[in-house]
């Protein structure tokens, strides 16, 4: 499997037919049934949080794929989880692949848990096809990717790579006061059996490359009819918190000319932002999702309006400028109210390695496969592991682009399409 | 004091002497003790919602005073407290005055309880200055008024004048669940040694007038530096509640050109809405004071937007057109979620009858009392009383224009001109 080059794959015909549609797709069934339940249309969702006896249950079940197979389990002080298959040459750095097993309270069975299934059904199809590979590989599942339950998300990846330290997070809470770093303890107890290993680059070596396989969450390939989406790298996020201040009155009596409306400067607000991120080329992301007004009572002029602003953009010549002129958007746009605007998040693009993306679109051609190079909206541990190591993502079709909901779907085939894809990839890599 | 026309009021110096300042502040200052309470800012407020403990109590203390001095004490079906001052001709319809006893939730110590306060005050000058009069004058504490636990307000007021039969708001609950019918039940029960009495015009005789003392809730007096507001009408109020629906998506996937975003529909509406309700005279009153969004989440696009409309004008020819052009003006707005829009509410301004303001008039001035006539822009029981028999108000100055607030402010002396020019028209009205 020694490639000639650095983006050349062979084609494996043994490696493809060891990958089984039929056995990852009862793998996806079981872990639905960890948090499963059925909405009023009759989609199958999953509720499944970080950190949770169901999340535990799921590492267990995964585990119990993994071990019969050979694969030596590991656990960081983040609780990320890695399965090990042995590479021939000592001490060689490993090629990593998965995702993450946390789900959306309304979420699908697909978002995450296929990424950590599909890695294992291609190291099972390496094995099974009797390859042996230079490199290790290793299967990571990152804690908390959603968050969901402890915000933000991304926290394994995040301490494992260094960009924040593990313990920043003890103390955030759920929604009912519990502690996160009480209850990753909790985890790490029930999991004392696993053995303990380095956090990641912060403690341990650096791998080879890093491969996330995940539904598209978009609904350009099946818009297009195609089978994999070679992801080019996440685009820029900005998140801000806007608070509003004005003062409450009495909605029968006070003239609108005396008023400090609150509501009303947060429309004329959100008419400067619409207007700052006008974008005919529609790549940029913005979204006001989140509104709370106070006292919020239909006779009274509100005194408080708080919104958030979530801002994408692949490119940081957009992202930079137009995120660093909404503090004074905001401002310009008052009249009568006083206004704060805080960051609360702040990620720049992330582009994925080149050569990551050239084996992708290689295998998944060798395979009979159509592909397209494209960018990814979501977030994903991946863009954390970008300052790491070459990173990449594979993307499979989503039925109507639906993710984080129960009607979540890509179909047996494609998920298989997926796995095959990525076995190809993780031995190519695995034996560069 | 039998007058020569129906506007003119003969001076009064006995009477208004009989009132006493320092009597009617200490009953205020007793009053705000049930359901008393300081805010961070020092100000001391009061929390009295109707059918409570609290409101019992303060009926109670009412009596305590009122009974002594040979007032009638009676309780209708819907606990509106009367208690009568004889007149000398027997079968004439009564003059009646007052105001109601509950109180906003973080209310203040005048808003409704000063009313009947002063009523009381007016009538006991009247007694004690050895005044007979023609027609007996009862005063009335109308039962919730504020309809800040039990929603809408003004449910004495518009039982008692035929405005909606008395078991409307039987299975209305407040915030704990509990039913209205079964507080009514429970006030009439630790009520039942006071007489019962028919339900106001529905079971019993329309009285002859009904004057409503209040805290003008606004900053003209004050501002003007007038001492008594003559108030000539409460504009008319249309209540709506428009509910967007479009779907979710992720926030940083979905193109903005495929979104059909509650949100960014909402905020056109409320462009269009406030364009709709452009008013240079400053007269119009529109606010949406309520907001609620859903999912509610900083990452996902919004599928619910729901908020209120709270709008008022004097002229029905204002009043009328614009509020039934909302409807229109919200579905033109939309560009591609759903709205319904909802009429919740509807009252027609209310006239105050031209004698009764014109008799205001007169005894505030023959006090030497400087006066205005006005509209009142808040809810009063009053304007239940419009269609029933002639009706008035008179207001008195608020500090900063402030109420439903424990700032809410009058000074002794505001109030005692407020409890005499009432005597002097309670006075003159009992004896036309």
């Amino acid at each position: 499997m020694a490639a000639s080059d650095s983006t050349s794959v062979e084609a494996a015909p043994n490696l493809v037919a060891a990958v089984s549609e039929s056995r990852q797709w009862d793998r996806i069934a079981q872990m639905a049934r960890l948090g499963g339940f059925t909405d009023a249309d009759g989609h199958h969702g999953v509720n499944r949080a970080a950190l949770t006896k169901l999340d535990r249950d799921s590492r267990r079940l995964l585990l119990s794929w993994a071990l019969p197979l050979g694969l030596k389990p590991s656990v960081d002080v983040l609780g990320n989880l890695f399965l090990r298959h042995e590479g021939t040459e000592p001490g060689a750095a490993a090629v990593m692949a998965g995702s993450h097993m946390d789900s959306q309270p309304n979420g699908g069975r697909f978002d995450g848990i296929w990424g950590v299934l599909a890695a294992l059904e291609a190291v099972q199809a390496i094995r099974e096809a009797g390859m042996a590979t230079k490199r290790p590989i290793e299967i990571v599942a990152w804690t908390n990717e959603e968050g969901g339950r402890f915000a933000p998300g991304c926290m394994g990846s995040m301490a494992w790579s260094g960009h924040r330290p593990p313990d920043t997070w003890n103390d955030t809470r759920d929604g009912d006061g519990i502690r996160f770093g009480d209850e990753l303890a909790a985890l790490l107890a029930a999991e004392a059996d696993i053995p303990r290993r380095p956090l990641g680059i912060v403690e341990g070596p650096r791998p080879f490359a890093y491969v996330e396989p995940h539904i598209e969450q978009g609904p350009l390939l099946e818009s297009e009819g195609l089978d994999i989406g070679v992801v080019t790298g996440i685009q820029g996020s900005r998140w801000f918190l806007v608070e509003i201040e004005g003062k409450t009155d009495h909605a029968g009596t006070a003239p609108l000319s005396l008023r400090r409306d609150a509501v009303q400067d947060m429309v004329r607000v959100i008419n400067a932002l619409n207007a700052l991120m006008a974008d005919p080329t529609d790549v940029l992301r913005f979204t006001v999702g989140r509104i709370e007004v106070g006292p919020n009572s239909s006779n009274t002029v509100a005194d408080r309006a708080r919104f958030t602003i979530d801002f994408r953009h692949p490119d940081p010549a957009v992202l930079l400028p137009k995120g660093d002129a909404i503090e004074a958007t905001v401002q310009a746009a008052l009249t009568t109210c006083r206004a704060t605007v805080t960051e609360r998040f702040h990620a720049l693009p992330a582009r994925f390695d080149a050569m990551v993306q050239d084996t992708i679109e290689a295998a998944a051609r060798s395979q009979g496969l159509t592909t397209r190079r494209m960018p990814s909206g979501a977030f994903h541990d991946a863009q954390f592991l970008v300052p790491v190591c070459p990173t990449g993502m594979i993307f499979i079709p989503s039925r109507g682009g639906v993710s984080h909901h129960p009607a979540e779907y890509s179909t047996p085939a494609q998920v298989a399409n997926g796995a095959r894809v990525l076995a190809q990839v993780l031995a190519t890599l695995a034996n560069r």
